[in-house]
């Protein structure tokens, strides 16, 4: 156990309550809890799956309190340990207390790649409370590699001891995500994770990258479960390492188990890139844009994916949702102009 | 058109027909022809999903007549070309010729990577009846790379045009790829090909791989919609390959709504990497294997996960069945074996 090659964080926890709307139950929280234990994974996540303090109108009620969700899994925990995920503005340090009272051993302070100068009090807090502590650079696909170097060295200023490449979108290609690892790799001291999603069928491909670039914590999810076409599958995850010589430290079979008798009964529907999961890779978007896109796109009378495509390279980040409309008429104008007589 | 990076085959309607349990229906064959034909591909193929002459109590009795439905796509064709497959010893000569007269143009003719040999008759009456023709090198990943290079030379001796790298147990990884593709393009004068599975989530990215080793042909289903855990995804591939700035000659968009719109609706159910087609990936093992190594396990009360994985080290064929149960008296012999007195 102590010399893996690196830490298999699961998520399905927490990144696969997007794809339960929010409604865990206690039982399945618990049996897949035992699974990640038994089968030798060290850390999983557990929380709504926007994080502590997620439970909203805006990004929907967990039907079980997350902290008695957190509680029920810590009970199930020998070696492993619970994680939970932070969102400043989203969740609060009182949320963290509380979730540490629950049993929560770790935490990762998620910003997006532009704005990790938000996390530094919770980041402080979460050393304080002895918890293992990790800075999350969400739709890291976003900014140049310098500016990601810049925020991930904020984070490890503030004593963070992980910080991660969140390819939330799953706009990443191979290539990319090794430039960016071995950027940070280069430039930091504390280690290096990386989280990735499936939207154009590359979480896998991406996450050998990673690791091959020097990542030492990667993210995971049973059957993929979670957001957009989900996430690098855990036991896909196993497979592949161990085929690469890597020592995943967690056993194929045990995790096989948890990941087909467990998770695949209670998910609500498989997960798979869709044309809108698709999209959002494509062109890097939120996936909170894909309403208000429907909405303009027949408004205008255009296709919603020119809309997706142009949010895309203006890097229109979540709150900008105005900017849709004002994308939208553009497109209209453009597509309907009449040719300047010569 | 004429400055495509290379041609993408689609297989929805051969390798699709096994998700199908080979039930397509001509409207289900004319829309997704009409679909993949506006988009702008230039070859898909139509077939049972074990090739011509597949229908049998054995591979599964199509609901309707192979040749009925390469007619019904033909019948959509515009730029595009009808393929077959054909795999000597399930489909014949004869019905390679009646498939010409249903419309075909190009034939790929499939053996397993050791076997090519079986194939020259086929290449050669492929050639005089005008067909594009192709070898298609079935479980690529059993074979070492000279072995490799030598069938597909057989293959281009015989006259075929283009020779694929079959992945079909989708247990090759991005590196292995590479140095298939790669040793092929500098032994063969012929243009090579890939055709990739998703059961280690590695279809998109060994299908990125193959093309940047130089592949000019590649393969994909819509939705994933194929054996095992599914193809490589079309429309994802026509997504990633454009954002690497390749030419595929097919517009993302159609090719989305083809996908969504068609496929989507009559697929029995998601593509996904279950418990069972990740351990055929992980041992490289045929799927026929499945049935008989659950049935092996129980009468031995083993894993059959330690089945499988001992048939692909054993490097196990199809046809050799009786294999299995002897794997699982040996495991079993050694679990119980008593440890000599010291």
């Amino acid at each position: 156990m102590t010399n893996r090659s690196f830490e298999i964080v699961d998520v399905t926890l927490r990144d696969g309550s997007h794809s339960m709307r929010h409604a865990f139950t206690k039982e399945q929280v618990r049996e897949t809890a035992r699974g990640l234990d038994k089968a030798g994974v060290n850390y999983f996540e557990v929380s709504h799956g926007d994080g502590l303090g997620g439970s909203s109108m805006q990004y929907g009620l967990s039907k079980v309190n997350e902290l008695e969700l957190i509680e029920t899994a810590a009970a199930e925990c020998g070696q492993a340990k619970v994680s939970v995920l932070l969102i400043p503005g989203i969740g609060t340090k009182y949320d963290l207390n509380d979730a540490v009272k629950a049993g929560a051993k770790m935490v990762r302070i998620a910003t997006h790649v532009t704005e990790a100068d938000v996390a530094k009090q919770h980041i402080t807090l979460a050393r304080e409370l002895g918890l293992k502590t990790i800075g999350f650079l969400m739709m890291a696909h976003m900014a140049s590699i310098e500016k990601l170097v810049e925020q991930a060295k904020l984070f490890e200023s503030y004593g963070a001891e992980v910080v991660y490449v969140t390819d939330s979108a799953g706009a990443l290609l191979p290539h990319e995500v090794t430039e960016r690892i071995t950027a940070l790799k280069n430039e930091l001291s504390i280690e290096i994770g990386f989280h990735g999603h499936n939207n154009l069928s590359m979480a896998m491909a991406n996450t050998l990258a990673a690791v091959q670039a020097g990542a030492t914590y990667i993210d995971g999810s049973l059957r993929a479960l979670g957001a957009g076409s989900g996430n690098t599958q855990t036991e896909v995850m196993v497979a592949v390492l161990e085929k690469m010589e890597y020592n995943t430290g967690v056993d194929l079979y045990k995790i096989l188990d948890v990941a087909n008798d467990v998770v695949a009964k209670y998910m609500p529907r498989p997960q798979e890139v869709t044309g809108s999961s698709l999209m959002m890779g494509y062109s890097g978007v939120y996936s909170s844009f894909l309403l208000h896109t429907e909405k303009a796109a027949k408004r205008f009378n255009i296709d919603e994916r020119d809309i997706l495509v142009e949010l895309g390279k203006m890097k229109a980040v979540g709150g900008q949702e105005d900017l849709i409309y004002e994308v939208a008429a553009n497109i209209t104008k453009k597509k309907f102009a009449v040719a300047p007589k010569p």
